[in-house]
């Protein structure tokens, strides 16, 4: 595995999250600060952050937790609050949270005055190695995810590894299938360590590389393709499926983890990656393998198929109603824009999800 | 006046809009054509161009005229028909109307999925001069004028002076009050030219190269200074009061037109900067008699010269309670951030509001 850098682009490892944040604030010359943290941050991860000391005349506001509340009401009460508090074109704001808080949070500091500025803690392990480089931000919107918002960097994204500390497992292996991706996206090497990791010890010391590791690679695939015109749909390796099986489950108002969404959708599309592409069958069982030891059972039944291939329709990514999947050549290497047709999506799921 | 050429920087003047805008929308290689009007523009405007023969595939969104409909319950109506109409982000808008419109489209389209294409054909004077160039886009949020929206360029923009014809006198002049405000900042032939140009004839064809200078004059100072960080104030010059005279029309439930206080605006800021920056009296008066002949009689009184300086007072420009104000050092040549104390600016006020 190659060196890791200290700092890319505009993320950076901390060792000690105040002395960095309050360089990280001295940057913008903000006039007012604002933090935004969910219900949950804000008992767990606050507490590690010394704001009343440091930043006596910022403001605060907490949001109701879960992505169901990544919604235009929550939206608006920030857009609201910074209105109440007379925030400026000056001003800043600090996302304390996982990738619900940030994209939202992002997406209102951008928007606000035509443009705030912000910084990004993120608190999960998905939002640190997800959501927290290559500036996508936003929210749910008529039932569909991510349906607006807009793509702008963070002034600058602070991982400092001590908030998984509080983390649930179910959070804590959602964001480990990011990482996953990431290594069977672009680095065998990664993959291959990771599935050494043990995630019942979860010893963050050892996983800090690894998280790295995977910002790299996320960074690396962003700055070749920031507005997702090829290559950066690397990315998306799983997300197709992991999409409609969100989409599903929101629907009928069962909380699926983003993360245990993609770990299934990459049992999917690896599966077709071995008839499109010559993905080995070997390595195809060893992704449902791994999946299946940590996710556990794919929780959709084959009566669900035709809901989850309608979800699939609406995908951003698609082209005369086929269906674009980033598939694997092999663990460690990606190729993008696959348009495949429903018939063959349909027999892969109907393979994989009978009885 | 220097010679204008055919295209800058996304802006072109249209001879045969339907061609043109064929053109601009093959270029895009959207695989959905939405078109936005509004009331007005559909009644007026739409008949012009051959949208069922030409773009038979398409689909168009009527929305509420009106400064009063720049609002979230808008915004909202066109998300959701490209929900419904299944647009992604490949599709494109066309906005065909004046600013309220073009601003609410283009933050509409640049949110939906993160991103679409969108075209400008703006349908008034002031959309030609003003809202065509510079990427500003945003709704009324709060109370307040474009609290919520984000800076991004329109694809392209079509400029077709036809559109004219049906433009009510009252909505001509206030576009035409831009176009004295670039010639007094920049371009003295410019002022020169327009204060010759007789309204009551309205002469399309002898107006458009002083629309296409007008233009030229915001492209040139937004390229300098694209995030309004100093030069970009030139083009607030007039503005400082016209926000206030705004505001207060608003709090009063009488409608005033964005040009007629930026016209108003400029003879008080023409007054402050004989004291400020030595303008010469005779260039100050040619400038107040210039806007009384055509927007007549300033409509604001001694008695409400402290609530005009209370909303001054919240200008985003301000700073240590000193209110920023863009002037003139002589017709054709700003000066940016001039800081004015409060009774400077009542002084001045009191001279120009006596009975």
């Amino acid at each position: 595995m190659k060196q890791f850098p200290d700092n890319i682009m505009g993320v950076r490892l901390s060792s000690n999250i105040n002395s960095d944040l309050l360089d990280a604030i001295s940057v913008t010359k903000a006039d007012k600060v604002f933090f935004l943290f969910d219900e949950n941050t804000f008992q767990y991860c606050q507490p590690l952050l010394n704001i009343r000391s440091e930043f006596p005349d910022s403001f605060s506001l907490i949001l109701k937790s879960g992505e169901e509340n990544k919604n235009l009401d929550q939206l608006r009460r920030v857009w609201d609050y910074f209105e109440e508090k007379g925030a400026g074109r000056n001003s800043l704001l600090v996302n304390v949270g996982g990738g619900m808080l940030t994209d939202l949070g992002g997406f209102a500091a951008c928007t606000f005055k035509r443009g705030m500025s912000f910084i990004n803690v993120p608190t999960t392990l998905l939002a640190m190695v997800d959501a927290s480089v290559g500036g996508k931000t936003g929210i749910n919107y008529g039932g569909l995810k991510n349906e607006i918002g807009i793509i702008r960097q963070a002034n600058d994204v602070l991982i400092y590894v001590p908030f998984l500390e509080s983390l649930d497992q179910d959070n804590f292996n959602s964001g480990f299938a990011e990482m996953l991706k990431a290594g069977l996206i672009h680095d065998a090497d990664l993959w291959t360590r990771l599935i050494e990791y043990d995630l019942d010890i979860r010893d963050i010391s050892l996983l800090l590389p690894l998280i790295w590791r995977s910002v790299q690679i996320k960074h690396v695939i962003v700055a070749i393709d920031p507005e997702e015109k090829a290559d950066r749909r690397a990315l998306n390796f799983g997300h197709t499926f992991a999409h409609a099986f969100e989409s599903l489950s929101l629907k009928l108002h069962e909380h699926l983890h983003h993360g245990y969404a993609v770990a299934y959708g990459m049992v999917f599309e690896s599966a077709l990656s071995v008839i499109r592409l010559g993905l080995s069958p070997e390595e195809s069982d060893q992704i449902k393998e791994v999946v299946g030891s940590i996710y556990g059972t794919i929780p959709f039944a084959g009566n669900e198929i035709e809901q989850l291939i309608n979800f699939m329709r609406s995908d951003k990514k698609n082209d005369n109603n086929r269906i674009n999947i980033t598939m694997l050549e092999r663990i460690g290497k990606y190729k993008v824009n696959n348009y495949v047709e429903e018939n063959m999506i349909k027999k892969v799921m109907e393979e994989i999800l009978k009885p």
